[in-house]
Formats: C-alpha cells, structure tokens, sequence
C-alpha cells in the first residue's frame, strides 16, 4: 500500500527523508562536469511526476537491474533548483509484486469499474436484436478484451486519460444514446448501442498502458479503428449466420464514427445511427473535458469569476463555470 | 376550401378544365414573336409552384388588379412542353378571404401547433428560476410574438421550411435538451432551455412568410441573432432587477448558438449549456434532413437498396436508410 | 458481333432503319400529355449512351421481359429534337448471350488484358521474400479475384474508367515503382510492390461493373480501401505463420495510400514504401488524366494552339500539349 | 511624478538602492526551501513590467494592506539571476492618491489626447445629416462614454495597445476615410464617419484597463460588437424619429466592420459604406503595425539592411524599411 | 458609322428585316436531321453577343472568306426559340475597315481615354525621384506599349472589362493612393505610384481584345505578373545606372501586389508601399464591382429595397444600395 | 586543417584548454552585474555551434578586429551551467585563410563535388534539342554560376542543407526524372531535364553562404523562382534566334516547379513536363527528409522499434525505418 504520493512532495521540508512506491518512467546516464557519472530519473504515480537524481549509482544500496517500466521502491529527499522540486536518491530496489497496487501509480477512474461493468452487460442484455447481442456478448466474454477493455484508458494525453477511462466513457455513451434513441423513431436502438460499445474497442490494442500511456507500434501505424474492425471481423466469422447487411453497418459505424475523414475517419456517417453515434461521442468528450477544465481551475485557486486558460482541445477557447459564477452550491459540479 | 392541388395536376389530362385556388408568387409581363402581349405566372401552393401563362391578359374575365402576394382563383388547363408542365389560364379573379385558408397556401408543419404551443409553455412553467422564467413568459405573452412565433419557418429553404417549423423545431429541441440536461449535472437545466427556447427568436423578424419565404432587408443585414438579441434586450429592460449576470448569459447562449465563428457566431461558446445547445440544434437539424431526405426518397420511389442523392447540407454525402435496409417495418419510419 | 455502335448514329439520317445491340441503361415507363402510356429507355454500348423512346409498347414486336441491366437487340431510327440525338424504337427483344461480347458495351482497356496479367504475374515472380510472394500468389490465384482483377475499371466515372482499368494502372505502376525502387536504396522493393498490387484490390468489391459503373451498397458504405483490407487479412489469415510485422507493413500500405486523411485514408503514409506508393500512384494517375484530355481535345478538333477544358481533376487548371505546340510528331501522344 | 522608471532599471549597478512608484500586476505568496515565506510581485510601469521579491513580508516597514491593481511606493535594489532582471524589496507602502499619475503606469499615447477629442468633434460637427450627428453627439456627450473614450487601448496586447490608443486610431481612421468618400461619389460621407466613429465602441466596456489591459467577463461572453451595438441601441432608443433604416444601416456597420464572419463579424459589409469602413480600418491598423516594428528594429539596433523579425499580425512576414534601405532622411519615419 | 446594336434587336418584330455591323466570335459547320450543311455563327458587338443560322451557306449572297475574329455586314431577321432570341442570316460580307468603328464592337470605357492618359503622365511628371520616372517615362514612351495600354481591358470577364479598363483603373489609383500617400508619413510616394503605374502591365501582353477578350497562350503559362516583370526588366537594362535596390523594390512591388500566394503573388508585401498598394487595388477592384452590381440592378428594374443578386466576386454576398435605399437622389450613383 | 569539432567539446573534461578555428556566427557586447563588459560569441564549424564567453575583452591576447562572418582562432576551456555547454575563451585572432578549409565550417555534401558536377554535364550533353543544350551549357559556363552552383545549399535550414547540397539535390532529381521521361512518352525528356536542372537555379542568388546559410534581402524581396527566371532571361537574350515558344516553356517550368500557389509558385504546373518536375522535386525531397530523419535516430540511440519524432515537413507525422523494423541488414540505410 503506497502512502506517500508525487503530489505530496511540494509540501515537503528540503532534507527530509520519506520512502515510495514509484514507476519508472525513463532511466538516462550523464556526467557531472567533472566527468563524474551518475543517473536522472523520472519516476510518477497517479498523481504526477518528477525528475531524480542519483549521485552515487555504484552505491551498493542502489539497485542495479532496473530500468524504464519497472515500479521500485525509493529513498530520498526533496530540494528545490530555480523553483522546480527535484528529488535526490540514496537507496532504491525493485518493488516486490505484492506490494504495490499498479492504480496506485497510473491515474484511474474514480467510478466502481465493477460497477460500470454492470451497467456495460446490462445495456447489451437490454438489447432484442439477437444477432448484435451475440455479437457483444462474445466479444466481451474474450478475456483478453474483457481485462482491457476495463483497464484502457480512452486516449493517451495523461489529463484526459485514467485506467478504466474507455469503460467509463462508454457507460456514460449508453446513458446518453438511450435518451436519444428515444427522441427519434427513425433510429434503431440496438444498432446504435452496438456502435457504441464498439466504436472505441480497437484502443485496448492502440494504446499500451503498463508504463505511462503510450501508442503501441501496430496503433500508429494502423489506427484504432482499423484495430477495433479487425476484432469485430473475427468475432462475426465466428458466429455462423451473422446477416451480411448488419455486419456492413456495424464495420460502418465504427469506420465513419470520427464524423469527418481530416478526422481520421474513411467514411463520413452515412446512416441515422452513425450520425448520432459521431454526436453523442463528441459531445460527452467535450463535456468531459470542460469538467476537468473547471476541476482544474477550481484546484489552481481561481475564483468563481476567472475564466479557464485557453482549452486546446475545444478551438483555444476559454470557459466559465456557469453556476459557480450564478453562485450556486458547489455540490451540483 | 381549396380540393386542387399542384401535385394534382401531373395527372391531369391535357385540356382538361379546372379551378382552383393558388398564391401568386411571381407576375411578369411579356410578348410573343409577333409582339402580342401575354402574362407570365408563377403560381404556388403548400404542394409545390408551377409556370402559367395568360394568352389574352385583356380579356374582361381575367381580373386587372392583382399581384405578386394575392391569392387568386384561376380556371384553366395544364399543358406540357418538353416533359415541363405548364397552365394555360382563361379565368382569373381575386380570392376572397373567406374562400381560402393561409395554411393551404403555404406548406406549413403536420403537427397540432396548439398542441407545440402547450408543450413550450409547459416547459417554460416547469422552470424554478423566477427571473428566467419570467422573461420567458414576458416574450411569449406579447401578442406579436406569440402569433409570429406560432407561424415562422425555421428557414427560407423550401424543402427545409414550413409554417410552424421554427416552433416544432424549438419544442423538440425542448425535449431533448431536457434528456440531456439530467445526464450533466454540470447543467443549469433553466438555462439551457431558455437558451432552446431563445435562440432562434429573431427569426420572427428575419423571415418574411407572406408570400413564400423569404428574408426581410433588415433580416439580411442584421440577422437573426442580432434580432433576436434586440428583443431579448428589451424584455429584459422592461424587467425590473433582472440579474446582470443572467443576462449576460443569455444573450451569450443567443450569440453563440451557431457554434463557430464561419457559421456566423461572433462568440464560440464558452459555457457549458451554450455547448450544449449548439450540439442539440445541430443534431435536430441534422435529423429532420435526414427524415425528410428519406421521405423524399420514397416519394421518389427508390427501393430500400437505394440510398438517397447527394445531400446538400450534409455535406453532399449519400444516406442509407437502415430499418428499410434491414427489413424492418416502415411504420417506424 | 456488334456492328452498329452509337457514336456511329450521329452520322445517321433521319428515318433510316438500323439494328443493334444494346445495354439497357435505365428503364422508366411515361405518359404523354394525352395519358397515352410510352417506355423512356437509355441504351448504352462502350462509346456513349443515347435516349430512346418506345412510344407502342404494347406493339407484340416490343419484349415485356427486359429490364434494366439487360442486353437488347433493338430496331429502330434516330430523330433529333432540339440539336439533340434520339431513338424511336419499333422492335426489340433480349439479346443471346452468344451473340454479344460484353467488352462491346462497357468501355475496355485497349491493351491485351492476358499481357497486362503476365506482367503482373511476372512482377510477382521476381520477388525475393517468400512470404509477400506466397501472399500475392494466394490472392491472386483466389478464382473470383483472378477473373474480376482483370474486369474491374479503376474509377466510377465513364472518363476515366474502363473494364480492365485497374490492372492497366496496376502494371503501370509496378513499372514505375520499379525504376523509383532503384533509385533509393532505403527501400524495401518487395514490400514496395506489394503495396502496388493491392493498394486498390478492394476495388473488385466496392465497384460494379455489369450495368454501367456503379458503387455497390457495401462499397459506399465501407469504401474500397477497408474492403481490401478485409481480402487481404483473409489471405493472411490462411498462411501460416504470416509475420505479424510484415502484416503491420502490408496493412498500412494499404490504409496509408491515399497520401491525405481528406482523401480518406486514415493514416498517413509513415513508411518509406508507402510515401513512394503514394506518390506513383497520384503521379500515374494525374499522367493518365492528362492523355485522357489531351485525346479529348485532338477528337474536338481543337488546334495545337488551343489549351484543354479547365480539368476538374487538376484543380481546374488547362494543359498545353507540349509535344504538339512545338510540331513534334504527333506518334509520341 | 514618477522619476524612476522599470526600463531604466537595466543600467542600475547591483545593490544601488531606488525609490520608485509602481502598479502591483500580480502578487503571490510562496515559500523558500526551508519553509521560509516570502512574496513574489510583478510590478510594471509604462515601460515594462519586472518580477521582484520580498524575502522579509514581516518586516514592519512592508505594508501589509496592499494588492494587485494597487499603486504602491517600494524602495530596493536590483539583482541579476541567469541574465534575468530581479529586483529585492525592503520598503513598500501604498501611494497617496496625489502622488501619482495614472499614466506613468500604463503605455499612453505620444499624441495630445485633447487635440485628438477636438478632432474627433470637428468632424462630427462637420456632418451634415441630422440624425446621425445628434446620435453621435449623443453618446459622445454621456460623461462615462466620454472618459472612456479618452482612454481606452484600442486592443488588449501590450505592445498594441496603449491609454488612448482608440481615440487615437479613430482619429486618424476618420482623416483617411474622408479622403476616401471624396473619391467615391457612391459613399454617403456621414454615414461611413458615423461607422467610423461607432465601431469601436463597445471596447470601453469589452477592455478594463485599470490594472494593465484585460477584458472584463463580460467582453469575453458578448464581445465590443455586441457591446457596441448595447450602446447605440440605447442612445437610438432616446432619441424621438430616428429613422428605422438609418438605425439598420449604423448597426450593419457595426456588424460588419471585422469583414469576416472568421474575424468575428456575424454578417459580412453589404453596404458601400461598410466595404469602405472595413478596409480603412484593416489598413491604418496594419500601417501601425508596420510602424511599431519599424520603431522595435530600430531600438534593437538593427541596420538599414536588415528586416524586421517575423511580424504574427502580418501573417508572419518580415518587413523591410524601404527609406532606411534607400538611405533616405530617417526623419521621415 | 454601326447604328443597330445587338441589344436593340430584342425589340424587332419577328421577319423584320435589317442590316448591321458586327464581330464574329465563333463559327461551326453543322448539319441538319437531314444531312443539309448549315452555319452556326455567334456574333457580337459591344452591347452583347447572339446566335445566328446561315441556312443556306452556298448562296452567293453569303461570303466564303469570312472566319473567327472578322468584322462582316450581314442581313437578316430575328427569330425566337423557347424565348431565346436568334437570328437569320440571308446575306453577309466582309466589312471593309473604313466602314466600322472596333470601339462600337468590343466595350469600352465611357471616359474620355486621351484625357485618363494626360492625368497618368501628370501624375508620372510630379514625381521626384529622377530614376523611377525616367523608367515610367521609357515604359509609356514605348509606342507599342502606349498603344496597348490605351486599349487594354482590366480583366476579361465581360462583366468586369472593357477597352480602356487598365487605363481607367490605373488613373483611379492614382488619385487613391495619392491620398493616401500624405496620410502616411513612412510612404516613399514616388515608390507607390510606381507601383501604381506597372503592376498591372503585363495584362497588354496577357490578354488579347482583338476578337473579345482572351488570354494569350504565354499569358496562361506565364501570366501578366511575370510579363509585367519582363517588361519592366528590358526598361531598367536600358537605362544605365537605374539603382540596384530600387529595382529590387519596384519588381517587389509588381510580384507582391495581389497580396496573397493564392491570389498568384509569389511573394507577399513586405515594404509599406507594396501593403499600401495591395490594399488601394483591392479596394478600388471592389467599389468597380458595387458601383457594376447596382447599375445592373437598375437596369434590371430592381426597386430600391431589393438587394442586388450574389456577387460572386465578393463571397457572393448581396448587396443594398444604401443612397437609394434612405432615398437620396439619383444622381450621386 | 581543423582538429577540433564542436561535436568533440561534449566529451572533454571542465577546464582542460584546447585551440580551435570557428566561424563567428554573433557577436555581441554585455555587462555584467557589476558592470562590467565581456563578449557573448556564438562560434560555429560544420558540427554545430556553441555559446563562448570572453570575460577580459581587452586582454592584449583577445583580438580587437573580428567580427560576425569571419573565421577565429580561439583557445579556451568548456564548462557547464545547467546542463549547457559553454566555452570560456581567453586567446583569440583572426585566422589566416592558409589555415583553415571553408568546407570544415559549414556543412557539406558526403558526395565528390567534381563527380556530381560531371554528371550534370553528361546529363545536358545527352539532349538533343541543340537550343536546350546551348542555353544550359551558356548557363553552366558562366563562372559566377559555376562556382556557385558548386557550393550553394538546396535550402537555408541547417538540418537540411548543406554545400553542395543544391548540386547533389540536382543530379538526384536528373537520374529519378529520366526514369519517369522513358515510362511516359508523353513526355519530352530534354524540356523535363532543363526544368530540373534551372529550376531552382535562382537559389545561387537568393542564398548566402558566407556566415551560416541565409536569404539575401534581394533573396527576401524576390525570391529564388524570379531570380531564376532573370539568370535564364539573360542568357536566353544572348542566344539568337532561341525560339519563342521554347522560352515560354522553360520559364513556365520555373514559375510553377513549387506546384501550388500557396506554396509561392505564382503559376501551377500546365504541361505534362512541369507536373512531373513537380512531383520528383517534391519526392526527392521528401525522400532527403526520410533519410535524414532516419539517421538522425539513429544518432540518437533509438531502437528499431521506436519511431523517429514528429517531422516538421512531413506534416508533423512520426516515421518508421521499414527495413532496421524487419531486423534487415543496416548497410541498406
């Protein structure tokens, strides 16, 4: 159990020694002026991460067998160079197994993943199309997919990204397509679903998560949508007497659900669902990102009439918090 | 009561004689080859227009005194040249006003519009914001607004528009906001459905639904989110102690709900329900020319296989209409 | 035999009997203004389409049976109305199958298709790595692959496609490929021609060519690019011990080669081969656009001091012929 | 009066100690390595801005009551860390009202701000339709509009912007416009001053200038266009017969003024006078520019032969001198 | 002396006889249904251009000789089909030179054309730097350059372009920029007008008028930019000591004058002048194209509140003739 | 002859002396602290470049006449601050130029300058067209532009650019250009080798190479394509009798070598040569960047399995070095 984090460290006396849990994110060798070797490292946790020094590596207290990926465990304390914290290591040995707990060191969702997963099944039992739910069922029950798709992230950029991320943005998804599935009749809801619980399954193979979140080779060269078509097309070669027509749509929804090609997307929506599946992601993702923007804003001490910095992922702009500014009770954010 | 319409005529007979009631749309003078002077009409109704033509204009049974704008009653017959239905014309008179019925005229929305009225003002009395809710209902009790509001287009296009459309458009929107205000508790719910029920309200002096539809000078040169802030301004100054910043928001959420600056916004927005109501009013447009590309199809008669022309406003992209595709039962549609 | 085509009519008079085969293009029944009921047909071979009229069809000598797609034989004379070309119809019936070639009423290559194939074959042959080789070969001696490879055009429009289209650009290619191949030594020349023989197979799939050129459902709704994939993991998947990297490689050739995400491919060349396929592709098919123009502008006899048409495919730019400006022999064209 | 200013502090030797008076810019509370608190400020007068500490905010002779936006008397020395510029403060108290003048604080404008409001009065004067004149009289003559006016910045970037900076722009905009509606007969002279005058307006409540340039919440959710049009409403609404279509024709210039519907002008110029309004202004703004890199290359003591850096307003070009490069009289730039 | 212009002839009975001058733009071969040779003319003259059918090519009454480009006498009468004017021909000659004026059959500018020359050479005598007017003193005494410049159309849209055009913008121009020029003091004025006079000379080389307005082959290929600069090149070579910089700016200025790479600059404005005199060209290009649009309208009986069409050479906006619209007098237009 | 390259510095002890030769890429005067003045030099030499300290500038051993531009030699020592090498200087002179080879300061081509330069001569030697091969041989004769066309870089970038790099982009582009001239015979071969070798010509001039690489203010002003079109004018001008038509087409190839007006060429490429000078340019270069990218991870130590950071000129896409990925021999790269 991990009890001191990064984040902690900013209130820490110059001097002190602690000891931590810590991943490895990168591991380089240098000199000093005088020719002297030693090693920088940049270790994190969930809460952030900082650059360490090690004075003395040939220190027998300092393990020599690990490197970029690995958790350790450290001791050391804190100083300060030109305003920025820097940590100095004098002991540090690989973490046993048992010992850490890897949502302690990657940030994560703060949902019941369980609970989420609930909801997931629930949504797919929900359905009356027997082909699309034998469909999702099987491809939910592979437990490969089924380990990562509750562990992935749902993209890579560490303050849009936690474990558990997809997962909770689809659940949210569901919830969100089911309402407006409702609101208009031309939509088949059981398709619409599907899409949804598809759209971003080729990300458990794009992304990799074991050290930081990072694009696998085979992600960047390919895409997740390419991935996520791949493992959609060997789930339906599976079940004998999946209906061509319904194979055509799903492959089209999880094709065309960036919404415009510059997007990445080959195919612009072309069917009800495809189009509503495009709006409802774009939406959730974009409200997601104002929440964390407010959170953000709210933890950098900005008062209720101070707008957000420039958000990069919605067009630069700046955004104000609504009800906080109105003088509503915080509770509702 | 008028009992011919312009789609009618396709299966008339040549020569055969008929009367009926149209609007005048279009009255041009003009003479044949051998300088005879004859009449060039346009004449419409809510099923479509169609070119006629008065051969003798001195005739004492064709009326002297109408115009573009009137509402006439002609006899005639229709004629073809090259594949292109015509009417030649040999009475004509000015409708009285009993004889006719303005939604007749003028394609106007298939719903009750006392029924839409009743559902917007359901939403604005279940609003807990006083001041909203009372400028809400300040616009909508002034007599002018509240008929204009009832009979506007949402839009000049013909295909897009009919009377009633910017109401029907507004109480769907109502509606769906409403699902996704519960889904973001980040939602001020009074707010954004203020915003539905604002943000298109300057059309009521933008568009023009005398004869067809069309902008007025002053709606092309100020639009309708500056008219629409105008009225907002004043209802506002005529409501003692409205709240400065609620107004600010407001016409906030009117200024930006175009969502880009391209799109003739001056504001991105910049609060969450302003985002919110961009993508709703996107989304609702977007699927009303998808059910009415659909619709057009099959008046068209094209088979489930075909997938509709290329779609203007959809970025000339084709659609498929996936329950007809898959089998499923019109009714739906 | 076919021996009346319909860029000869134009040199018809008026009246003259002839007989023909013909693709029937479209099928619509009319009425004419006298409700008299007549068939509006457009009948195609490999030089143009012609409009034609079937005013007694209830004549025993007119077959009831066809449709469109089919092959008619077909009597009848040309008029012309208003500088344009028509047929009236008094007899036809379907056509035996052995007594049309189909390369008569689709526009074909004209070079020798069995030679264009050698060539490929040849190409494949020469190649050094065994499983690129296995792969191409599997696909390539697939019997449905085999004969629609050697059909398909490369492109919808009537223009710029013909049957056999794609294996003429894909030899054209893997000739150029080649001399560039040389040129750098950095590149991998297997993998590079691969990626020439299968950027477009998807192309079998995603177009038809039985009646006309068309996009089928499937291909408008997952373009040709994904439907490639789909043949070419196939493939892969039925060769043992395929390596998973060369996978990756073939894969994103195929994905990548359309140079821009806007051009619908959803990933950007990031390989040396696929940069070059990009490029040979769009400058061989850019090459052919220009021979295509300049051959149109020769038959409309314009003079070799006369640019082209503005070029849709050229960003609407004119060409000068070189060649002809300066007198050259015209032999090089 | 200030005798002391920020960019003369460059020269000063280390430790020499000053007396000065200064605008608080910012001020945060932070703590040393070993926990000791101390104060960083920026504080910044017409010439610039610079960061300075107080290591002992205990110390009696440190005010403790004061704040940002707060003018203060500070005495200390300067230092220099890593070529940057620090100063060390050991006394501080609040200035006395009496003793400062507001714009040693912030960049003014080198011209006389009394000549420029006569200006701008004679050409009011010098209209000759009613309406519009007494709508500009109007507004000028309101005591708050008429300080602002006086010294607004015409935009919020420093080195753009400076107390007195709008009226300063107008006045020379007005100058150029009138030389222009001579040579266009089409122009109405009085309504494209009016627009001149009028379009800007809003900036006196989109910018707060009271501690350096910021836009107020307000400015940022409604933008100086809206603000301006809130405005002229107002003034219209007081003043009994102005004509409807004058009143369309001075908020479409208003509107309109940014040219773009990018730049942030919902509708685009539709009248002469807006066309006309629009270029004078993208003109005179761009020639000031030109003219402050002109004056930046110079202090940077940059040749004749050199041009300037790449200039962000002028998508990104470099300028050059054309008199200096010819050698001509430097008294002339 | 020509006395029946083209745009007369839509009053003409239909088989009234007349005679006229006029210029052949095309000439085609064709042949009836019945195999019968016939001419299709299309002839013009400064007021519009109309088809025309010589039925009877072989009669000796209708010259052998005459071909694109002449000017021929021919007699007929007006004909209408489906509302299009056309014209019989029964006879036609070759004009003889004396007998026709080429400015009745190409338009031309309505100002006095030796008078716009004398204000350019009074503008091109009150410079004072000696290099750039002895080279603008070369260039025009040029004879064959004088002539052209005289004649040249501005563009060759008919719409926008007429004999004299070039001439007539240039003088604008100067008179615009003059005005300008005393505006800013950082001008060098003899540098812009300049500019003014040569950046748009090359269009004598680009475009031809001789039959209608076209563009030379080596104008497409070359451009007047790049034809301008030439000219210019072969001036400065032959006048010895013409100052290597100020070459360097006046061929800056003719590259950079359409103010952005795609407009074909290749370079933009980096000196005030060549800002000064994108800015001056566009914004006399533009009010030409207003004061166009609203005498079309006129023409075209628009009432004073109808906005003019969409003007496709600004963004297709519309336009409102403000004068009009508040109901000043006519004459100012 | 130098011994030491910057490159070496990062290996050497603090402290320990070394002499060198440099290029003074700055120089600028400063005050410390206390006031008192040292030198800030940047030096550099075809392995990077480095910031020096002179701290006694009046030191008798400190050389008074250097300057930016000239070669130094320079004994000092290197020492670190924050992890940046700086060099300590405390001898300096001028060096004499006996001492020092150019090519040892400035970047150049691995490739034996005489070899490429034969090649180019070989190319032009095997056209036959006699008026093509004079002017290239004129051109290549004239020992300004011999030399020059020698040593010039292919662009200013120091990553991409280097002496001789212009010559060595050249003679690539010749080989790759008459592979792709026998695959089209469209083509003429000798038209498409004078575009390649005179298309970029003008970089001798728009290019210095004396002091780092850098654009001439002519350069600026101008650009390389007009100063191109002027070299090739002036020879074409002392060539008798060169044909018009010929003329106009090398210049053409010239204008519209950059393809795209927004990429500067003020024309797009019109015959079938200037398009493919076009696309080898663009490939060739493209192909340089991969290269370069490639070696430059390598550098770097990374993996095969990493890939190689964003690149700017590729669209900021990441790369992957297919062959090292597939574990191939390294000597291929």
């Amino acid at each position: 159990m991990k009890d001191i984090y990064i984040a902690d460290l900013a209130q820490f006396d110059e001097g002190k020694l602690f000891d931590g849990f810590f991943l490895v994110l990168a591991k380089q060798q240098r000199s000093t002026k005088t020719n002297k070797p030693y090693l920088n490292l940049i270790l994190g946790d969930k809460t952030g991460q900082l650059e360490c020094r090690i004075w003395e590596p040939s220190d027998p207290r300092i393990a020599k067998d690990f490197d970029k990926g690995d958790i350790v465990k450290a001791r050391g304390c804190v100083s300060r160079f030109d305003d920025r914290l820097q940590m100095k290591i004098d002991q540090l040995r690989l973490a046993l197994s048992a010992e850490v707990d890897k949502t302690d060191l990657l940030p994560s969702t703060t949902h019941d993943v369980a609970a989420l997963w609930d909801e997931l099944q629930a949504s797919v039992e929900s359905m009356t199309n027997a082909d699309l739910k034998q469909l999702l069922t099987t491809i939910l029950a592979d437990p490969a997919v089924s380990v990562a798709y509750r562990e992935a992230p749902a993209a890579r950029q560490l303050h849009h990204a936690w474990l558990g991320g997809l997962l909770e943005h689809v659940v949210s998804l569901l919830n969100l397509a089911d309402r407006v599935a409702v609101h208009y009749p031309l939509l088949d809801r059981d398709l619409l679903l599907t899409g949804v619980v598809l759209h971003d399954i080729g990300k458990v193979r794009e992304l990799s998560w074991g050290i930081g979140f990072d694009y696998t080779v085979e992600g960047i060269l390919l895409g997740h949508i390419q991935m996520g078509i791949d493992m959609v097309e060997k789930a339906i070669a599976s079940q004998p007497n999946f209906p061509d027509r319904l194979r055509t749509l799903v492959l089209h929804l999880i094709l065309s659900h960036h919404g415009k090609l510059e997007f990445g997307s080959p195919k612009l929506p072309m069917i009800p669902e495809a189009i509503v599946l495009n709006f409802v992601d774009d939406l959730d993702a974009k409200m997601q990102a104002v929440a964390s923007e407010f959170e953000k804003s709210a933890r950098e001490g900005k008062g209720p009439d101070e707008l957000t910095g420039k958000v990069w992922s919605l067009d630069n702009r700046q955004l104000l918090n609504t009800k906080r500014w109105l003088g509503e009770t915080k509770s509702a954010e």
